[in-house]
């Protein structure tokens, strides 16, 4: 455990996902000599592409879309490495798979319509989340109404039943990994707001237009890693250890080397503190912000297809499921390299059951879904289907962004971006706009950048 | 931060008050080498005894009551000290103050009569009490009835109304600094059985009878400590860093001393865990056990008078109240000295409110409830009073015993007693028999010097 190395500079970026590699090139920018500590053997974070095997490009296993009018600094980054993006497919029918397995096709971007006459208190819902955002100051981090009570007991509160919570849950699956139940309602209002809302969230047709990138999202990381000074991101640098002393930090990696520098940033999600012995310990309110902050089940499903069977039968691809295992589904195709893909999510409470079971058997049940759904035996035969268990990743453990429970935002919430001696903290969830997403992560990279420049110069 | 000393021994204790210095006691006499690191000045945890200011003896600040019948382990160790004992007084009437501040007067050890018919009700939620700590098997740590729900909502879905809840809640505050709606029902009942059942726990009749130590409880922990070879124990010596590496631990304390050993014991309660940086980190679901366990609000506050006033009005002394501050009084004198002492203790959610306020204000409310309540004016002439915030210790953070909130064991409970490593854990809430009291407090250290002892050997 004797330092095998040692390593002196200015700033210490833990984590080189885009939020850290943002951090460390603003700080660069401005002259400040970084190192970035990277525990995988790879940069990017829980962005993740990977070569297909059938085809060329590449598919995404992590972040995927940009939007290019609400998304200006991954927009942009993209367009200055140069990176050369592909439109979203939105045409066609939608389908909506009820607890009984019934399916309603309707237009895209359109609510399908729900039993007993819940589509009129949907819409309400709808309509008293808006209001929520409303009541929301996000730069302040103290103001969290209705964070006393689960989502599902808010929107019980405002007469929603059964349909309308089943529609709930597919919003926080897909957008959590989670169950209503599992999270503050003010959490989820914070965090739709934070993205323009749920209904400019939820739906491509509102705002600007989402596209992909073709050489994948993990590219935008590799990019911003390329920038930087040789040497400044080390893989494989796993720290153990974070240690205060009056005039900086000193941290230990698992392979024993040491790096000292005035201050640190960490670049990762909160549950993921618990990794790193802290001495002093962290702060009593940061800790329990740590222990009680959560990420959901998650994990995408790409199934890659040599022809896109279910836009021959009118369909767009997109679905939605009360039932699962697949809570939601689009299609993520790269025409120009005849990769037709369906990219679905098991998230939340049936995401957690269906992980129980073997890979094949997981595989078999979103297949057959697939199949049923868009009615074609074509969904059993895929040229390629991945996985990826991102709630089982060491190194991420979830995604997109971490919860809180009732209660904790208003006893502890201040912390999440709070610094503390010498440490500050960013990562896409301590974003004001587009928390969860890659726009978050560059967001909080520049202003935790800007945090530490104020304090060293 | 650099080592100014290092040392090197076979089992280091971490934490000075009775299970750490039962567990290092247990393993000298087995010859085995093992250092004691206490962060306090002083030896004894939440034992505490200071010598009284205007009398002969002592003022017990922890700890304070030993059972003669059920407690062997305690007290054979204050018999083998060569300690002096006094009864504790059960003489005369009992006051229980209700909602209104109206006073009851009952026979000491009966239950006071309860308005709306509740006695009944309060009986019978005894009686299912004693039928849960059938059903559990304290031995085992992974057995849980009840612990999906808390224990408020335990007693009302057994029918129990205000009356019978707040009764429930002067036993939760008393014996843990709780309200019945912070902890699990599952929690509550294994911390009754332990002791073995509620009744017996809250009656001197019972089971043998109560004593305390002339010299004060803490006159345990120093003989004890004195027993151990000179240099054993190491006062203000604060465990900052724990680093387990194959062959053993290291253990660096915040004055830069460093410690090696084969084997560590962490002798605190589970809260305190978050003090100490662990290399690796702790295991994750340790980790959430640590931040998901609580002590409650706790204060025991002595006044001492030149007359046992309240005993000339045919009072014992003892009281319940619901309102408060004081949930609860005992005559704890030391006739033999001529200090005459009333000891009560503010806690759970009222102690929470009443911390708000300035000491002075305490103690006027304190004072103002014991001439309420025994209906002398000689109750606001105390010649000593001592507030002793167990709550605010920055090495205990309460007493007498962490508690779960629900769902906590179910999920990670037998982390509780779990080792890690080379890291046993110990400490009274660990005791299978008298969880919270100094009885488990000993039986925990002889459990976890045995657990090392057979690895070592």
């Amino acid at each position: 455990m004797s330092p095998e190395r040692s390593l002196a500079t200015e700033v210490i970026v833990v984590g080189a996902g885009l939020s850290g590699l943002q951090a460390a090139r603003s700080l660069v920018d401005v002259g400040i000599g970084t190192v970035v500590l990277e525990a995988r053997s790879r940069v990017g974070g829980k962005t993740l592409s990977i070569p297909n095997k059938n085809a060329a490009g590449v598919a995404d296993l992590g972040a995927e879309w940009l939007n290019d009018a609400t998304q200006p600094r991954v927009y942009q980054l993209a367009a200055r490495l140069g990176l050369e993006c592909t439109d979203v497919k939105v045409q066609g029918d939608s389908i909506l798979q009820g607890f009984d397995g019934a399916l309603i096709r309707h237009n895209y971007g359109e609510q399908a319509p729900l039993p007993n006459g819940e589509d009129e208190v949907v819409k309400r819902i709808k309509e008293t989340f808006e209001e929520e955002y409303s009541k929301i100051r996000l730069e302040t981090f103290d103001d969290f109404p209705h964070d006393g009570i689960t989502l599902e007991e808010f929107v019980r509160s405002r007469g929603g039943g059964s349909a309308t919570l089943a529609t709930v849950a597919v919003w926080t699956r897909v957008m959590l990994g989670c169950e209503p139940s599992d999270l503050s309602a003010a959490y989820f209002f914070i965090y739709c707001k934070s993205q323009g809302g749920l209904m400019k969230m939820r739906s491509a047709k509102v705002q600007g237009k989402y596209v992909t990138i073709k050489t994948g999202a993990q590219s935008l990381s590799e990019g911003l890693a390329k920038s930087l000074p040789s040497g400044a991101v080390r893989l494989n640098s796993a720290v153990e250890l974070v240690t205060q002393k009056k005039s900086g930090v000193e941290v230990r990696t698992t392979d024993g080397s040491v790096f000292t520098g005035r201050k640190i940033i960490l670049a990762f999600s909160t549950p993921l503190y618990s990794k790193i012995a802290f001495v002093p310990p962290l702060p009593a309110a940061k800790a329990s912000l740590v222990g009680s902050t959560k990420l959901g089940y998650y994990t995408k499903v790409l199934a890659t297809y040599s022809k896109p069977w279910w836009r021959e039968k009118g369909f767009s691809g997109a679905s939605q499921s009360f039932i699962g295992p697949a809570a939601a589904t689009r299609d993520t195709s790269e025409d120009s390299h005849s990769s037709f893909r369906l990219t679905s999510f098991i998230a939340g409470g049936p995401g957690e059951q269906w992980a129980q079971l073997a890979p094949a058997e997981r595989r078999e049940g979103v297949l057959a879904q697939f199949c049923h759904m868009f009615g074609s035996n074509d969904a059993y035969q895929p040229t390629e289907y991945i996985e990826q268990q991102w709630s089982s990743e060491e190194w991420s453990l979830g995604c997109p962004c971490p919860y809180t429970p009732p209660g904790v935002l208003t006893r502890v919430g201040d912390c999440l971006i709070e610094p503390f001696g010498h440490v500050h903290c960013i990562g896409t969830e301590t974003a004001v706009d587009w928390k969860g997403y890659m726009e978050g992560a560059l967001e909080s990279g520049v202003r935790g950048a800007d945090e530490v420049f104020k304090l060293l110069r």
